[in-house]
């Protein structure tokens, strides 16, 4: 092999799903992928290839006839958490109110029980499962929200945990401070006392040690009022943190425009959005991430306006939102689907939700499309036509993953030399 | 090691829910299972045990603190076809209409199309990927119809397909013989000749070549009526084989009440079941399969009669009904979660929905519960309590299965020595 080729890696046999076009899937057949310096550096029809592909590049890797796409971004995840709901899970299904369920210890306080509790190798190893599970399926960089932890230490070790996921595997995390998830019991009848601690201590303390890469809120009757989300939003811009919110899921109360207000990323799970809510983000660039895991698993009826969505140019991501509450999922395979048969996404669009909408939610511009100069990662799946992976429901089609152009096998997270 | 240990295998370090409860899992806490000539020779508390494991048995596996259950059984598949959908689910999505569908080439006529296209060989590494899906998540029984050749010799060679699935991949494999599935072309507007024709030639041919464990019908308005169905009945009757129907799934036809008349093992799918039909169910001993990924994929509002079917005692199965129009589903344990959360079963039920009832829907009583003198099909699972495998929505927790006594590594469906 000559050491002079000017790429490290060249894919051949296979067909591509750019996804940079702004409808559809941007699809290459009998395409080739350069790789340099962990970059595309090239992308197009095998055809235009200069030379022979082992002149082009150093190895040079056979697709075996699949499709390649970017590699998929999980966009909104609780992934990091203590404890178990499936008994809580168990009981409401055999009638348990849920005065019953919270005086067995279940309910949202008893992840932050349990959280607060773990030690954070503890904690990791009870992530890594879902984590894997995820990469399995092709994802390359996943965000990871705090949120279970409510005081400035644990929801720090949460954090740290999340930074860590990068070091053990083969993934890029963002990582999102959500202390303004739920009310600890400590500040009980006093959320502003609440939302002051998060304003004055944890989130400087967060920010200072560069935990956090985004800032996050559950904005909601049951959760925090806008005025309050609005410090929040506050006390990030000053620390120079971009923020997203939890939006609009049980009822409509603004969420959405104060998000945009901010120039925030993303407005996520939006069920009860409006059109001024859209016509909001639209203006300000924020994303709508749609979450139908939750919405499956709440047995939701009410749709998030996916028409209004489209017809503002609205950017829509998916995601698991996987939590161990109210969607304890850990396949964004399965988010395609349910985009699809739920809202009515197009197989493209719940792609795109996954590729370069949720690169978007996320800030990131180096990533989740099939470019030149982007990030190389990729996902390559035995199928025939990328809508596949919106139809199948609980297969993984995954044969490699590429991470910054580093070939790993995606069931056991083993990377090539 | 002894060679005079009584069992040839032993496992330890473990729970166990032997689902041979009639109500919830028969869960031993700190339990062991002996197996000797691939069947259950020994299920208790380890500390019931009469000696040393390595006295008690030639080898000693660790269950490594998991839960073990029965081998998953998926009792209702069409997993032997050609084709593909996708593209299909794609035009529906982007709002084509049936006619437009229909005039590209879509529907079950296409899979019908491309099954007969289809050589024997080329139809099993169409099945693979699709069965290994479900084997990596402890399924060790998988039942399998065929139906989309709709005449003599397709529908022959799709069923030497599912045969031949058993000698490639460690599964036990019961078929299933659905020529009254849909009308083949070549008797368009002649219902009744197709009917003269299943029952004078092709079931007789596949009964004789011993290709059928059971005869399948798809009773409905748009599919035969009570009476072809009945036809198709009694000549399964004659022929010495036991029959079941695909009924009430779109309208309450009473096929529940022919299927019971016969004694029949299931009825499956069963929205629109009616008490009448529950009752002549449970008179006759016939399992009631449901079937929630072809409900989720249809977006199907109308509910299958879960307390009538809890109230006169009719076991529950749950199954994939893999099938590339309207389930394509390749994940078992997506059926307990969906069975959960769409039809309200409790977990227990769930998961004996796929162990001890999906067993009596295939007639097998010598599986289906951990239980001594029946087959060594096992499962082994990384969970804390087994009302997790219902709770998580896209995971698979499955460490190793056991066929008939022999260990496998789930994933990639090797066998031990
Ligand atoms: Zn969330
Ligand atoms: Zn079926």
């Amino acid at each position: 092999m000559p050491t002079s080729a000017p790429w490290d890696s060249l894919w051949i046999d296979l067909s591509v799903a750019t996804m940079s076009d702004a409808d559809g899937y941007g699809a290459l057949v009998d395409a080739a992928v350069g790789i340099k310096d962990g970059r595309i550096a090239f992308v197009g029809r095998r055809a235009d290839l200069t030379g022979a592909p082992d002149a082009l590049a150093t190895r040079v890797h056979s697709g075996r006839g699949g499709w390649m796409t970017p590699g998929l971004i999980d966009c909104h995840t609780h992934l990091v958490y203590g404890g178990n709901r499936a008994r809580e899970f168990e009981m409401r299904l055999n009638g348990a109110s849920y005065e019953e369920i919270a005086r067995a210890g279940g309910g949202i306080l008893s992840t932050v029980t349990a959280t607060r509790a773990a030690g954070e190798d503890e904690l990791l190893a009870a992530t890594l499962p879902r984590l894997d599970s995820l990469l399995a399926e092709g994802v390359t960089t996943v965000e990871v929200k705090s949120g279970y932890g409510l005081d400035t230490e644990t929801e720090t070790r949460m954090l740290c945990v999340a930074r860590r996921l990068a070091q053990v595997r083969a993934v890029e995390v963002r990582t999102t401070y959500l202390g303004a998830h739920a009310l600890p019991p400590e500040f009980k009848g006093d959320p502003d006392g609440y939302i002051d601690r998060i304003c004055t201590e944890t989130l400087p303390a967060i920010a200072e040690a560069g935990l956090a890469d985004a800032v996050d809120a559950f904005c909601e009757g049951i959760g925090f009022s806008v005025a309050q989300t609005r410090r929040v939003f506050e006390t990030a811009k000053r620390l120079g943190l971009p923020v997203k919110l939890h939006a609009e899921q049980l009822s409509n109360l603004g969420g959405a425009q104060l998000v945009a207000e901010f120039g925030g990323l993303s407005a996520d799970h939006i069920e009860h959005l409006d059109e001024d809510g859209v016509a909001a983000m639209a203006r300000a660039g924020t994303v709508a991430v749609l979450l139908p895991g939750a919405f499956y698993a709440l047995r939701e009826t009410r749709l998030p306006p996916i028409d209004l969505l489209r017809r503002h140019g609205v950017p829509m991501a998916l995601s698991t939102d996987n939590n161990p509450g109210t969607s304890p999922v850990t396949s964004l395979l399965l988010m395609l689907s349910m985009g699809c048969t739920f809202f009515r996404l197009t197989p493209a669009e719940a792609l795109a939700g996954v590729t370069r909408h949720a690169a978007k939610a996320l800030g990131l511009a180096d990533r989740g499309v099939i470019a030149p100069g982007k990030r190389a990662d990729l996902a390559l799946w035995r199928i025939e036509h990328p809508a596949e992976l919106a139809y199948a429901i609980g297969l993984n089609p995954c044969m490699a993953v590429v991470n910054g152009g580093v070939v790993r096998e995606p069931r056991n997270g083993a990377e090539d030399a």
